[in-house]
């Protein structure tokens, strides 16, 4: 019998290996869903699943299992993992940690505990981003009924590929492997890079998700006048971008009056017809909204658009707006991050609460069945890049919570 | 002998004539140096000319001219006219109408007091608005020495074609036609549209150009932190898009309080990445600053870019810029202003002394003779457009006031 590597080695090299597919020119990894380094990952992680004896199996979606079989609750499924596809030019811990982690931890608990009560399992699910389609939580969403093999949506990629295409290309779709909706959840905890910087700024390895922030996203068109930069006095003017400016720094102030958790972005913005000697007719930006509390973020969003139509009318200004994304936060699991919190206090592991300001699996699923989350560190916070980095005592301590945590659901 | 038109009527005719060369879809003008609608233009302009009785010819570089030669001193030049060159769908009457304007005064002064003491020229200048090459007032420039036949500018239009090879297509270019350079000119006055709102606003036929202001173009970059919108939190931010918000209104307000007659303007702003959940990691954008006085723009544009780094400094962005403009202000001559002043008071003309506050081919005239500029209202001060317009009304009188200088002193 070979010794057992260490935790971090064991992590470290199941990523580095996992890298490999799709890794970029730019030192990044870049796996869209249904693409040859999506479906050579998938595959590889088949055989490697298979060889660390958990046995593995494709659902229609293409979301990948493998599996411990409980001996006493064989159909109460108590599961962990993330996605496996990433960005265009992502890092290689967004998504891929969660499943070397999950299957680290299976592996270990069957070597040392033998087979579970509930059955265990690890998912590789097939997509969370929505970066080759505008589709976001393909994977999770099959799971749990938010999308569905009956109802593929009509959307296609860059090049004009519809997903349905994709996917079929990919072998996967209706009837092709086991269905995707679950009625056996017991329980879903994942481990994600936390995307942020709170984690590194205490110095802690261990985030406890105590819910994923609701999200709304507007798009706002400003209208005023184009007009000749030279001859066009400052008291005669409409200008759009100015308009646009004032409205960026309201919003940044508004948000830093209300204090965390809530964050206000104004990602993108174009103007209209950007020239440099004429003032702008026009300018479409949007608005980022986050806050953990559903109330919160619905007063805040209302106070932000009245002040906008508030400047665009000081400033004769004819604005718009549309609203074209609203995401309510999830709350996770009350018990279960009682347990962490246990857990961690138990292995004097050290940990700290946070929200979640990006979206996850772990909310689709939340849906079916209780859910949970642990944050492990990410190097200046930074994440969507080739610079993604976790240490790997981190990605370690990450990994003995979800071990223990998965041992009290399931032996 | 046909009756004379009213001068309303003849000017009407003569610019709904020159507007169909290059009508465009838009009901606007397109001519852009060298272009077949150009082309076409200028022959129909020479033709004109010739019927008119104003002995045509062209340069070099395609400045068309129309002749009456002086009977006591042909060789100082009294010289008018204005840019057969229009911006991609631009208006019918920026540049055309002081061509129109110039022959129909050189023709009415010709029928009513016959042949003059020094020699009138009215011209057509081949290029003003640098619209196709990135190259500005080619056709006054190569007549002054700013620019000339033997260093054409290595420069190509969008489609790659070079100012020499379309120069070349269209049949001008070194020694095909008269030199360009003019050693005889003894006065060049302009009459152009306003492109502005003063005159409407004050309800005045005639304004009487004091100088054309002088202009500094900067671009600079804003680089912050590209980030999660969702997971970085308001005080952890370097997001340059709020910080380009925030020099964008201090400019705005810096104009303000300098007030009239300098005008500031952001017009270009380019954001990336450009997503909407993504902070912005960086902003390149222009500034246009204009002033008449050339000690005030330079303090202005000082304090503005002190401010700016100022601004960058207080939220953690490297700032740069680059200034790829500085035009110096250009008086027009005190005498000549002296006379149009006296013209309009004695001919009861309502007049009024303003800026112009973009540039003119006056100003390159003015490095080699006395120049003058009359501007007439242009409706909304809209110009560079197909909603251009300017009532005949108006065009007659700066037409009349014209006529009287140029009266004055070729006669």
């Amino acid at each position: 019998m070979k010794p057992l590597l260490s935790l971090e080695r064991q992590l470290h090299n199941l990523m580095e290996w996992l890298a490999h597919y799709g890794a970029d020119r730019e030192g990044g990894v870049t796996r869209l869903l249904y693409t040859p380094a999506w479906m050579k990952a998938q595959h590889a992680l088949f055989e490697r699943m298979k060889d660390a004896g958990l046995a593995p199996y494709f659902d229609d979606a293409g979301n990948l299992f493998g599996r411990l079989e409980g001996t006493e609750r064989p159909d109460e499924t108590v599961l962990t993992g993330s996605h496996v596809d990433t960005v265009r030019s992502g890092g290689l811990y967004d998504g891929a940690l969660g499943i070397a982690a999950g299957m680290t931890a299976l592996q270990r608990l069957h070597e040392q505990f033998g087979k579970p009560k509930r059955t265990l399992e690890v998912v590789s699910l097939c997509e969370e981003e929505g970066s080759r389609f505008p589709v976001t939580f393909w994977g999770s969403g099959n799971m749990t009924g938010r999308w569905s093999m009956s109802r593929i949506p009509d959307v296609a990629d860059d090049e004009g590929v519809s997903l349905a295409e994709a996917m079929a290309a990919a072998g996967f779709g209706p009837d092709t492997h086991r269905p995707c909706k679950r009625s056996d959840l017991h329980a879903y905890i994942e481990l994600h890079i936390e995307q942020g910087m709170v984690l590194e700024k205490l110095g802690l390895p261990v985030g406890i998700v105590q819910g994923i922030v609701g999200q709304v996203r507007l798009t706002f068109e400003v209208c005023g006048e184009t007009n000749h930069a030279g001859t066009t006095r400052m008291g005669w003017r409409r200008d759009a971008l100015a308009g646009t400016a004032e409205m960026t720094l309201a919003l940044e102030r508004e948000a830093v009056a209300a204090g965390d958790p809530f964050v206000a972005t104004v990602g993108k913005l174009e103007v209209a017809p950007n020239v440099s000697n004429v003032i702008a007719g026009s300018v479409l930006f949007t608005v980022d909204l986050r806050h953990p509390d559903a109330a919160a973020l619905e007063s805040l969003s209302r106070h932000i658009v009245e002040l906008f139509y508030g400047i665009a009318a000081s400033r004769s200004l004819r604005l718009s707006h549309r609203q074209w994304m609203h995401a309510e936060p999830v709350p996770m699991d009350r018990q279960l991050l009682a347990e962490l919190e246990a857990i961690c206090l138990r292995k004097q592991i050290g940990c700290h609460p946070l929200h979640s300001g990006a979206g996850h699996d772990a909310q689709i699923m939340s849906a079916v069945c209780p859910a949970a989350m642990l944050f492990v560190p990410s190097r200046a916070g930074i994440s969507h890049s080739p610079l993604e980095h976790t240490d790997p005592a981190d990605m370690a301590a990450g990994t003995e919570v979800l071990m223990e945590l998965l041992y009290k659901l399931a032996y």
